[in-house]
């Protein structure tokens, strides 16, 4: 609806435009015709093989941080970015990067076990054989530890699955824990352990998540095989990410380090990623009784919960060195507005070869700036400077994208206008992620990008396939609605530091959804083989990738008014209030049956003297929340976005002094730099990554984890902070609205 | 509701009774104190080791149908009787079973492989190496046949697996299917392949159904091992059970046989059932795209759904014999009414040793009959007659229960006021299926009856454990409804002829639940050791079978006024009528919804070129259905059975001249001597097992089946008939009204 009546007021403004089609949002007719001109030439630019060889040289080596590859790519970058004609150096940070000195798995007992935690080299696989270059399976920033414990399987280490196990009976004070992979962040997974009381945690990859039961194993196909290991960082992020020592701080030369001991990041206990081939013989060593169905991995033996009466030996120790980063920066100065900053980024550095994580999303952003480089060369100049930036240091922390930021803090918080992300990019459907300031954008643009597989812009191919895959309630709003709703962004990328602490408008993009996906995550077999025999195989969605990038940054660069809408941001903080409202309310309401069930004797009925079966504990009833502050706030925000929106519709692309400046503003204004509660690096209090979920988003966060923890003060403390924030902002859009001309 | 009312009358009429306590529905207050006094005698007989030594005897040899043990069980059956003061008798009839006379399945090409077919003996199993009396792994009325053909994978093998199929762009024509046990009735899965073109069904049990997946493997624990296999039926029986030859005729001597080759209830093509171990090959031999989650097992590696390249050779024949049946019946003569017939039963022959299936059923039956021997004794005579029956040839297709019911089917539609069944009992909580004019009458019968793990009754027990596995809407309907609802009966034991062909109202009971079930579901290894190491290990809830059915029996035989009860048959036939307008709408909005996304580019949208997917067909939007009829007749219904229990209540139990006769008429109204559409012999118009499920029932089914299978007049037609019938329902229940003293 919105959409529609946006786009009849633009189509009556410009019957002077250079032509009588469709006008961009936010440009002036004349503005968006040259604009369109340009974009659709940057479209027709990307090259598959220019990607592909982009892959070719990037992931042709191990290149973790602090390996000689790793700085060799850096070099490599900066010298295509240099010939493409563009302004471009290396930034160097440091940060704390421990590295594997010795790791030891054993199971004892009568039948001894010693896991072999080596990926074999591949036949087929040219370079899976470059051992000696390649970081060992193991998790980043797991403390040192040697522990000795029986083993309790504990699924995949969420806080729900520790309620089963109290539940069954079963405790893992003392134990080592053995998890499986998915479902939550890696990180979440020792965090909670520890908690628990447990001395030690095992991941492994089961096949039912991402081995033979989703599909064939490589190099058959694309699933993990029976080595195949997961590294992956495990440092507590959603305290703060990027270097541990410097939380806050550019990690520039000279600056204060925290003692090693003092970092609140590194785990509580140690941690170690293996195979299902190391994993089968300690899980088959586990007693009790059978785990409940959804516990099940895809092994061929039945799944105990333990505790095993095998102990199992785990020792690690790891170098606690701090490395260099090598950021790649590429700047393109804005030739109307070079103080306003539209920042693009993806990271170079992987856990091994890394051609799918994350080269597959580096070889086409590469690819954006040589295009841009050439439509320089074509008399192209952006109104707004263009900042292009190869990330080091993503896999342990988000290190290279936070020390950057965090060293241009100040800057940034001034001048940039959006960051746009990517990381892993794949064959499929198009996605994203982010700001609801720029869900309307986002529509807008990928409305303009041709799917390589059917013809139809990739826009409308993910809405049929969301129309496909939704509940009758879901198709019905993805009928109605104009914009497809995005989803809000949590971590995992190096859109972080820039969403959550800085405030700065984000986007998370990319393609995928049709080959079976992350076989290989953080695997030595992640290489150029794997993606060119099981992947993007065309590099048709690699191409759609610098297409559909390259236009969200040139289209933001070039707007006489940013192209910023705050209709669909309002929509969807109702449609948050409305989730917490009913949290709060199933929440009361759980605990209320839970209490009858417990008065009623259903737990004397479910009595099974063959099992273990703990009643929960009879629980207060969750109070109600006074949510009329945030209803309120959120009216307030509805109302001004709907006057500002209908007055900048009006406007016809003519910016008034001042109203880009507010634009940029507006995302400051949903933080608060005291951040979040027991968190204040996570200034959003919108968005962020969960304390319990890791990567997996809350919106709202501090209301939305004080009521799932049961912490009543401090849900009614962080209403009236959101509230406060939502107020700020729709004050904003009225004073914003005041400098555009009225609108009929 | 209607029971506290009740409750209410009856305590007020019972000022004059024996004691203040409870009066048993159907009393007089006398006649109730009476009642209760041998019931409660009848109650603290049954003897769990007796029935233990029950089973150890039935079970010591393999005792299919025509089998030695087999008849010798039937003659210690027989003697048994005998011995507790009973009038038995063996009634022999006869019936086609098909046995082996040789089965082959082999995989050709390049890694042939010979499947093994059978179940070798286990150590620790004393039984388990009867080899030379074992039937061998077979299914019952496969064709003889010999085919060569590539493989398809085709998931459970129901009609909706091969919609999956068409979208797959599979065809199953010319090919052998593969397909696993579970989720539909074994007999469905050739039926449909048939229809499909395919010309050989091989059936497998999946370990994620029945093995590892959900339990230790047998003998370690009770579920299927890798070389256990399912034995069993594939008679068509939605069409007609029993002898295949005689369909509504006993089989006696000198009966007139149906030609075999006209037989309507032989399999179309071959099938034989195999282990996962000699499954595996032939699975692994698949080739095409990787099967959707839904259809993957539990085997180790990846599961596609074909076609293979190698062929799979299968070949089987059989001597198509007919063999005794051996049914052992015993009386009891009612003292009051002897042409009243109260009908309990349980199958006594298996498929091979047959511990658990049936023997946990007969075992407890046995005792029933010996505690009645026992109060004879002592001086108590039943009202009505009670008959005990102990029948053969249920496991190839009802035989024994199907042509005694058929051979006595004059006196049966006459003399038969109700019939209890059991078959396999297992350890955990009470269940019941059966007919709605029951359904007050079992809730109420097994609020006596104490579950020997918790001491509460086992109603109190499986109504808590129902709120604990129920929806938020479903627990409000437990908490509020004064009786639990009990499932109507489908098919797979020795009720289908009574209430489908007879229309006598019956009740399935027993016990299940705590115990991983189902492992050696027809297997050899169903025995002995297995049920007394695995199953109901202190034969408790065999002892509380034994008092269950028994105390049914009991007090259906003795009662004033028989306990039938119209408002819950009433309310339940509203709950169908329901489902049958949902089920339309349903299928209305899916045409729709299905015809609307072909227009509008969905399946161009989820195009893939590494994948098939054929869109589905552009459907014909189904009409919309005249349903006033069924709503009229079940308003009628409710109205006239509402007066009915009202009545009846203020009757306090003494019985009108013809209102027993009526009663006994009830369930004989809501059958149609016609049947079915093109199933005549089901003649009961509100339950039949479905021609597409097998065992699972379709309530309404002449409606229900004409809506699923897009028959629109024929729909109309059954919605005329069940009308009907439940209109002369509601008139019996006016007439019987009348009988009654008027009610408050």
């Amino acid at each position: 609806m919105r959409l529609q009546v946006a786009a009849v007021c633009l189509i009556a403004l410009s019957a002077y435009a250079v032509d009588a089609g469709h006008v961009l949002r936010g440009y002036t007719p004349e503005d968006s015709a040259k604009e369109i001109n340009w974009e659709q030439k940057f479209r027709t630019m990307p090259d598959a093989a220019r990607i592909k060889e982009n892959m070719r040289r990037l992931s042709a080596r191990p290149h973790h941080v602090g390996s000689p590859y790793d700085h060799d790519n850096a070099e490599w970058l900066l010298e295509q970015l240099k010939s493409y004609g563009l302004d471009a150096q290396i930034e160097q940070f440091s940060a704390l990067f421990p590295t594997p000195k010795s790791r030891e798995l054993e199971l004892l007992g009568p039948e001894p076990f010693t896991a072999k935690l080596q990926e074999p080299p591949i036949a087929v696989d040219p370079t899976s054989d470059q051992t000696s270059e390649q970081l060992p399976t193991y998790n980043a920033y797991s403390r040192d530890g040697d522990v000795t414990a029986p083993l309790v399987y504990v699924n995949y280490g969420r806080p729900e699955d520790y309620e089963v196990l109290d539940r069954m009976g079963i405790s893992v004070k003392g134990a080592i824990v053995i998890a499986r992979y998915g479902e939550s962040w890696r990180g979440i997974k020792p965090k909670v352990a520890a908690e628990h009381g447990a001395v030690g945690c095992i991941l492994y990859s089961d096949p039912r998540d991402d081995g033979y039961f989703e599909g064939d194993s490589y190099p058959d196909g694309p699933m993990r095989p029976a080595e195949g290991a997961q590294r992956g960082s495990v440092m507590d992020m959603p305290v703060y990410p990027g270097d541990p020592q410097t939380p806050g701080v550019g990690a520039v030369p000279g600056v204060k380090l925290i003692p090693l001991d003092q970092v609140k990041t590194i785990t509580k206990i140690p941690v170690l990623p293996i195979s299902y081939a190391d994993a089968t013989p300690f899980l088959k060593a586990l007693k009790g009784e059978t785990v409940p169905e959804a516990w099940r991995g895809g092994l061929p033996f039945t799944y105990h919960v333990g505790p095993s009466t095998a102990k199992a030996h785990l020792a690690v120790s790891f170098n606690w060195d701090r490395k260099p980063l090598y950021d790649v920066i590429a700047k393109i100065p804005g030739a109307k507005y070079p103080d306003a900053w539209v920042i693009r980024g993806n990271h170079h550095d992987a856990w091994v070869n890394g051609a799918e994580d994350p080269l597959s999303g580096t070889s086409a952003e590469l690819e954006e700036a040589r295009v841009f480089g050439e439509l320089l060369q074509q008399g192209w100049r952006p109104d707004r400077t263009i900042i292009y930036c190869f990330w080091d240091g993503e896999e342990p922390g988000l290190l290279g994208s936070t020390e950057w930021a965090e060293a241009h803090d100040a800057e940034l918080r001034e001048h940039a206008v959006a960051y746009f992300n990517s990381d892993t990019n794949d064959r499929g459907y198009f996605f994203a992620e982010g700001s609801h300031s720029l869900e309307n954008f986002v529509n807008d643009v990928v409305k303009d990008i041709t799917d390589p597989e059917t013809g139809m812009s990739v826009w409308k191919r993910v809405r049929l396939v969301d129309i496909a895959n939704a509940t009758p309630q879901e198709r019905a709003e993805i009928r109605s609605r104009p914009d497809l709703r995005i989803p809000a962004l949590g971590s995992g990328s190096d859109y972080t530091v820039f969403i959550d602490h800085l405030g700065v408008a984000s986007v998370d993009l990319g393609y995928g959804g049709e080959d079976e996906g992350g076989g290989q995550y953080h695997s030595a077999y992640d290489d150029f083989y794997y993606y060119t025999h099981f992947m993007d195989t065309t590099f048709g969605y690699e191409r759609a990738l610098a297409q559909t990038a390259g236009t969200m940054v040139m289209r933001m660069a070039d707007a006489d008014i940013l192209p910023f809408q705050f209709s669909d941001l309002a929509d969807t903080v109702h449609m948050y209030v409305g989730q917490l409202q009913k949290l709060a309310d199933d929440k009361r309401e759980e605990a209320k049956e839970r209490d009858r069930e417990i008065a009623e004797g259903v737990y004397k009925a479910l009595y099974d003297p063959k099992k273990t079966l703990v009643p929960p504990p009879v629980e207060a009833i969750p109070p109600y929340l006074n949510f009329a502050p945030l209803e309120e706030a959120s009216d307030d925000l509805t109302d001004a976005a709907k006057a500002f929106d209908a007055a900048y519709a009006a406007a016809g692309g003519v910016a008034p002094a001042g109203l880009n400046a507010d634009l940029i503003r507006s995302e400051r204004l949903l933080t608060d730099s005291h951040g979040l509660p027991n968190r204040p690096w996570f200034e959003h209090l919108l968005y962020a990554p969960g304390f319990y979920t890791g990567y997996g988003v809350k919106t709202i966060p501090g209301v939305r984890e004080a009521i799932e923890q049961n912490e009543w003060t401090q849900a009614d403390v962080q209403i009236g902070r959101v509230s406060v924030a939502l107020e700020h902002e729709a004050d904003l859009l009225k004073q914003a609205t005041k400098l555009l001309p009225a609108a009929d």
